[in-house]
């Protein structure tokens, strides 16, 4: 069989989400040159797996490449992952613990997979792809349903003893707060977090300063979400720049202590959150920019250019993939 | 000449500080075999450059040390230092800025010098022959009149781009609390440092909080300490337990933060504060103990052993000296 990419470098990246499954080819420059999406079967770990098996084999099919030329496929999948046994510790999205995920994906396609977790693969993109190509000394933040750094040396994940470092969203940053998935009160993903911050709106109002989020059905069922809420600031409400007011102070606390950790050459912010606040980007910067002023040792680490929004945007999941084999 | 110490491997570590300096001759195992103190003369640069080396040399020749036999001389110096270009940057204990003090030293003495600031060199101290030996990934904690962290990986320091990697002490923990001396306010260092507690306890009692401290005088020139604020603690002191109680929640999510951003194999506290308080080293750990118990996450990476006292104590300023040429 023919490829139509014959003589070229490409990658496979598929990106496994709760819902759906995306499958992309991507070329040495981090371009999709063609992309399929399905959805994901999380009845059961064997529907998921066989599902997301056959989105990439009909995907190689359909493009016409030769599987041979194929060295690997890469998989980013939500949740715990231990790369280096190709295991699905846990995720929650999909269902399942403990399973051998490379192995189980290896059988059904024959072609050799690398899987890691798709916030570790999303680093990877932006150092392969995306903002902080060329960075020896990256740290990504991903802040969406949950929140967790990721930090890149020379392109190898930097892990710890226990596979947990960067994992500061479960630090406590509002003793006495929220709770976290964690079990934490006051962890740093249950204030910056979609949750977190959709959370500290419905207190305000359930508090019953005035909102125009209140006239909103607001219940267990219908929750508010944190794009209510910037929408609602976007108007001039009270509960919704207060509590981007909030958010952002404890943001500027965590990106600092962030810097002062690492002294990284960049900071990559991904996630939905972000993206879809940029009052709370500015404020956060602002903030940032009003340590910096201050303290003379921030201000050695901390230059306008230190932190940068993702550029992989909503391609991050399957060029995050990809960048899993491109090394 | 004859040295006694022919055919054994030994080291010549220098503890600069800013009334005293201390030159000590170490074994391979970490024991000083002798020791030798002389006051600093700071009265300029070079009367201090001049005191170190007259202090070095009279040490070598009192101890029949073949100068030919001695690779290398280990000086640790406050403030900060330059190790590579063997700069010292800026100390406010010896006052000065921009000197040469490597070349300097060589200059005088005649034998190659490593020079690197004291908290650096008291982790790769410990690394060397106290409580982290034989760990490859250590953040070594100083908290005494200032607060910083020291990480090294197998033996090498993490510096990051602008060498301030571990600097969380200027990271901001108690928004709109106490002016630090790098700018900031409510830096961590101004916060759990002995300046910060004594500052914490002394604003209690200017408040009109019953304490025995208060029948002190308190004044710019005699000023609360500390071990006063510890002392008090220990006899039941509302004060002195209020202070110690919330100083230990600051500290205790200080080395959460710290455990979770670098997962690594030990945490070794150096440096005056902790090893003055045992009450505020218990409800520190106490504490941590309390968030893994309730944060999976934060379970994962703290054990029991995680976090321990410096070994070296007293000897630390000479020990980490020695370790600066021991590699």
């Amino acid at each position: 069989m023919q490829t139509q990419f014959a003589g070229k470098e490409f990658f496979i990246g598929t990106d496994v989400g709760g819902t759906k499954i995306a499958v992309g080819l991507v070329d040495a420059h981090g371009n999709i040159l063609a992309l399929d999406r399905q959805g994901t079967d999380t009845s059961n770990p064997t529907a998921t797996l066989d599902g997301i098996a056959v989105a990439v084999a009909s995907f190689i099919k359909k493009n016409a490449i030769d599987p041979n030329k194929i060295h690997a496929l890469g998989f980013g999948i939500p949740g715990l992952v231990d790369a280096a046994s190709g295991l699905g510790i846990a995720s929650v999205n999909l269902g399942w613990k403990n399973i051998p995920v490379r192995k189980e994906l290896e059988s059904r396609l024959g072609i050799p997979c690398v899987i890691d977790n798709d916030v570790r693969a999303g680093a990877l993109g932006e150092y392969r792809f995306g903002a902080a190509k060329g960075k020896q000394h990256l740290v990504y933040i991903n802040i969406g349903t949950g929140m967790s750094a990721v930090i890149l040396e020379n392109g190898r994940f930097v892990l710890g003893k226990h596979g947990v470092a960067g994992e500061i969203g479960h630090a406590v940053f509002e003793p006495g707060g929220r709770q976290c998935k964690c079990g934490g009160n006051g962890c740093l993903e249950a204030i910056v977090s979609g949750p977190g911050i959709a959370d500290r709106a419905t207190m305000k109002i359930k508090a019953g300063q005035t909102s125009i989020l209140s006239s909103q059905q607001i219940s267990i069922d219908q929750p508010l979400s944190a794009e209510m809420v910037f929408a609602a600031a976007l108007k001039q409400d009270p509960v919704g720049l207060s509590t981007i007011e909030e958010v952002s102070e404890f943001m500027a606390q965590a990106l600092q202590v962030i810097t002062l950790a690492y002294d990284p050459d960049i900071i990559v912010i991904g996630g939905s959150v972000f993206l879809e606040s940029p009052i709370l980007y500015r404020l956060t910067i602002r903030k940032l920019q009003d340590y910096a002023n201050r303290s003379w040792v921030f201000g050695t680490a901390f230059s306008e250019d230190l932190i940068t929004l993702s550029e992989l945007g909503n391609n991050a999941g399957i060029l995050g993939a990809a960048a899993l084999v491109t090394s």
